[in-house]
C-alpha cells in the first residue's frame, strides 16, 4: 500500500479532470484567439470553465478571474504590480504580510525590499494564527497593500482574512489573500470575503500543477506581469492553456461539491489520525482543531528528526512532509515553527500529515499503525530524547 | 475535411507527446520537491526530459534551461530582468530589437519604455529581414540587451541571429533571440548561434500549450521574473510542472528527429501551396524562399480583405490566420506588412498559412482546389479590384 498523505504540496489529479481534458490534446487544439473554426470551437469551452472558476470562488461578474502558469504567478503579479502601479506612482510605499506566507509572497516581498520598500511581517501566536491586534498596529496611512493567506499551508490554521481585509479598507489599502490552501477544505467566497486580489492553484484542488489564476475585483487597480497579446482581456500574455484551464474549471467544479465530504468525511479521517498521534507521549499538534482546514496536521514529536521521521515513513510507502514543499530540501528549521516560537529542536520535529478527497479509511488505518511505531524506533535511536 | 494550415498559431500535440504525459496525471501525481518516494521518482523523468531540451536547443551541461509557463513568460523575464538585472545596476539604459517582434517583446519594451528606457526598434527590408548594417547602427555603448527573434512568426523569414549576436557582444550587450518559430522547423543551436538567452514555446512544436522554456548562457546575468521556491534551480518560483514538461522534453526530441522531414516534406508540401498562390495574379509572397523556414507563407492577395478571405475559408473548414494569433483579434494593419512598407491597401490582405508534419498531401491538394476559387469569389464582390 502506498498512502499519499502529502496533499498540501500537491493532489492527484482527479481522474475526471484527466478525461475531461483528453480531447484538447490532439483533436481540439485550435489556439482559441484564432477565427476560424479550430479556435471558436473552444470558447463556449472556455466560458464554461471560467464560470465554473468564478462560482467556485464568488466572484462577480464584473470582476476579473485571469487563469495563468501558477499560484506563484499570482502572487508575483499582486506584489510587482502593487510596486509598478501603486507604489511607485504615489506616496505609498509599504507593505503588510505575514510571517508564514508562501515563499513566493516572502521572496517578491524580499525583492521589493531590495527596491527600497518598506515590508512589515506580521508574526502568528503560539495557535499559529495572525491576531487582528497586530494587524491594527501595522497597516498605516502609506501602506499600499495588506497579502495574508486564507490557510496555512503548514499548520492548516485559517486566517481571519474578512477582518483582515476589512481593517486594510479603512486604511485605504488594498487586500490580497493567497487562498491556494483553503479552495476545497472550506468555502471560499472573495466577494464576502472583502478581497481585491486573491490566488489560486489548480494542482491543489485535483487538477493539474502548471495552472493556477488570480481573481481581481472589479474597481481594484488591474495588475499585469506578463505583457504581450491580448489574452485573458489584456491581462496576462501567453496562448492560453486550454486543456489545464478546463481541467481546472471542472476541477473547481468538483471541491466545491465535494465540500461537504471534505468537511464531514476527510474531517473525520483527519480527526482519527490526529487523535491518534496525541495520544503518543510527547506529540502535539499545532493549532486549535476548530480554527484549521479539515485536511491538515501539523504535528510535533519531540525526540525525533524531522528528516528521520520522513525517512522512515518513506521506507514503509508514507509520503508526508517536514513542511512545505516549495522549499523542502532545505533543512534550515521550518518557519512556521519557528514563528510560533518553538526552539530549535522542536523546530526540527515538524511533520505535515495532509489528506484528500480520495484518501481512504485503509490508507489511515495503514498510517495510525505505522507511524507511533516509527516513533518509536527513532526515539530509541536519538541521544538526545529522555 | 478540415485542413488546419495555423500551425505558426498553435499546433496539434503529437499524440505520442500526449501518451507520454498520461501516467502524471493522476498516477505519478508527486510533488518533484518532496523528499518522499513520490516525488522522488518523478526526478529521473525530469532529468531526462531536461537532457532532451539541452539536446534539442544545443545548451551546453553548464548552461541553465529554464522551464516556465510559456513563450511569453521566458520573454517577459527577459527585458524585465535585463531592467532589474542592468540597467537599474548600471549606466546602459538602452535595448535594441526588430519591429517585428512577438507581442511579448513588443509589450514588454513599451514597458520598459514607461520607465525611462530607450529602445530602438530595427525596420526590416521589402523582403521582411532585419539587416545587419542597421544592427550595427543601432548598437551602441549603453545598449543592455539586443533581441531579435530567430525567425518570425508571420513571414517565416529567418534573421542572422549570429551575426546579429556578434554586433552584440562586441559592443558589450547582451544578446536574446526569440526562437519559438524556428524550433523544429530549422536547425537550432543556442551555443554556436552565441545567443545568452533563447526563448522557446512547447505548443509551437507538437507540446501542449502552457509550457515554455528560456536558456541562459553560463555566464550571462541569471534572469529571474516569479520570485520564490527553490524550484528550476532558483530561477522560477511554481511547482515544477511535471507532466508538461516531460511532453515538452519529447516533443523536443521528436523536433529535432523530424527535422530532416521538416526541411524536404513539409519545404515540398508548402511549396506546391505555394506555387500555386502564385500563379494567381496579383498575388505575391513575402520574403525570399531561400530565406524562410519550411513551413510558412505569407500571401498578400491584391483586391481581397484578409478577414473575409479568412472567413471564406473558414467556411470551406480550412484554418488560416491574418497574421499573428496573438494578435488576430485586433484589425488594425498586419505589422508585419506595414513593416516591409506595403501601403495601408494591402496591409489588410496578408493571409498566413503555416503547416506542420502532420500536414497531409491531401490537404495541401484540397487547398490548392478551395483557395483561388475564393480569391475569385471575393475580387467580384470587391468594389476596389479593377
Amino acid at each position: 500500500m502506498r498512502v499519499y498523505l502529502d496533499n498540501n504540496a500537491t493532489t492527484m489529479v482527479d481522474p475526471l479532470v484527466a478525461e475531461a481534458m483528453r480531447p484538447f490534446w490532439s483533436e481540439l487544439y485550435g489556439n482559441p484567439n484564432s477565427l476560424h473554426q479550430f479556435g471558436m470551437e473552444l470558447r463556449p469551452r472556455l466560458r464554461n470553465a471560467l464560470d465554473q472558476l468564478y462560482a467556485g470562488i464568488g466572484a462577480a461578474d464584473e470582476d476579473d478571474v485571469v487563469v495563468n502558469g501558477c499560484a506563484s504567478e499570482s502572487n508575483n503579479t499582486v506584489l510587482l504590480g502593487v510596486y509598478f502601479e501603486i507604489i511607485k506612482r504615489g506616496n505609498k510605499n509599504h507593505i503588510v504580510t505575514s510571517s508564514v506566507e508562501h515563499p513566493s509572497i516572502r521572496a517578491s516581498c524580499a525583492f521589493l525590499e531590495s527596491l527600497g520598500v518598506k515590508v512589515t511581517y506580521l508574526p502568528v501566536n503560539s495557535e499559529g494564527a495572525v491576531e487582528l491586534e497586530s494587524v491594527r498596529e501595522a497597516v498605516r496611512d502609506e501602506t499600499a497593500l495588506v497579502s495574508v493567506m486564507w490557510a496555512n499551508n503548514e499548520t492548516g490554521v485559517i486566517f481571519p482574512v474578512k477582518e483582515i481585509a476589512a481593517i486594510a479598507r479603512e486604511k485605504g489599502a488594498l487586500f490580497h489573500t493567497d487562498a491556494v490552501q483553503a479552495i476545497g477544505k472550506i468555502p471560499v467566497n472573495a466577494r464576502d470575503a472583502g478581497a481585491d486580489y486573491l490566488t489560486f492553484s489548480g494542482h491543489k484542488f485535483h487538477a493539474p500543477k502548471g495552472v493556477g489564476g488570480l481573481y481581481m475585483r472589479r474597481g481594484a487597480p488591474k495588475l499585469r506581469l506578463l505583457h504581450g497579446g491580448e489574452h485573458m482581456g489584456g491581462l496576462r500574455a501567453g496562448t492560453v492553456n486550454v486543456p489545464l484551464m478546463i481541467g481546472m474549471g471542472l476541477a473547481m467544479e468538483l471541491a466545491v461539491k465535494n465540500l461537504d465530504y471534505e468537511l464531514k468525511e476527510v474531517r473525520r479521517l483527519k480527526d482519527k489520525l490526529e487523535d491518534a498521534l496525541i495520544a503518543i507521549e510527547n506529540v502535539f499538534v499545532v493549532g486549535d482543531r476548530s480554527r484549521r482546514v479539515p485536511n491538515t496536521i501539523l504535528a510535533s514529536v519531540r525526540g525525533v528528526e524531522g528528516e528521520s521521521m520522513l525517512w522512515d515513513l518513506n521506507k514503509n510507502s508514507i509520503a508526508a512532509s517536514t513542511g512545505s514543499a516549495c522549499a523542502s530540501e532545505d533543512l534550515a528549521s521550518n518557519p512556521i515553527l519557528t514563528a510560533i516560537g518553538a526552539d530549535k529542536e522542536l523546530a526540527h520535529t515538524a511533520i505535515r500529515l495532509s489528506l484528500s478527497r480520495f484518501t481512504t479509511e485503509a490508507e489511515i488505518n495503514y498510517a495510525i499503525n505505522v507511524i507511533p511505531r516509527a516513533i518509536e524506533r527513532l526515539r530509541e535511536i536519538t541521544i538526545n530524547y529522555k
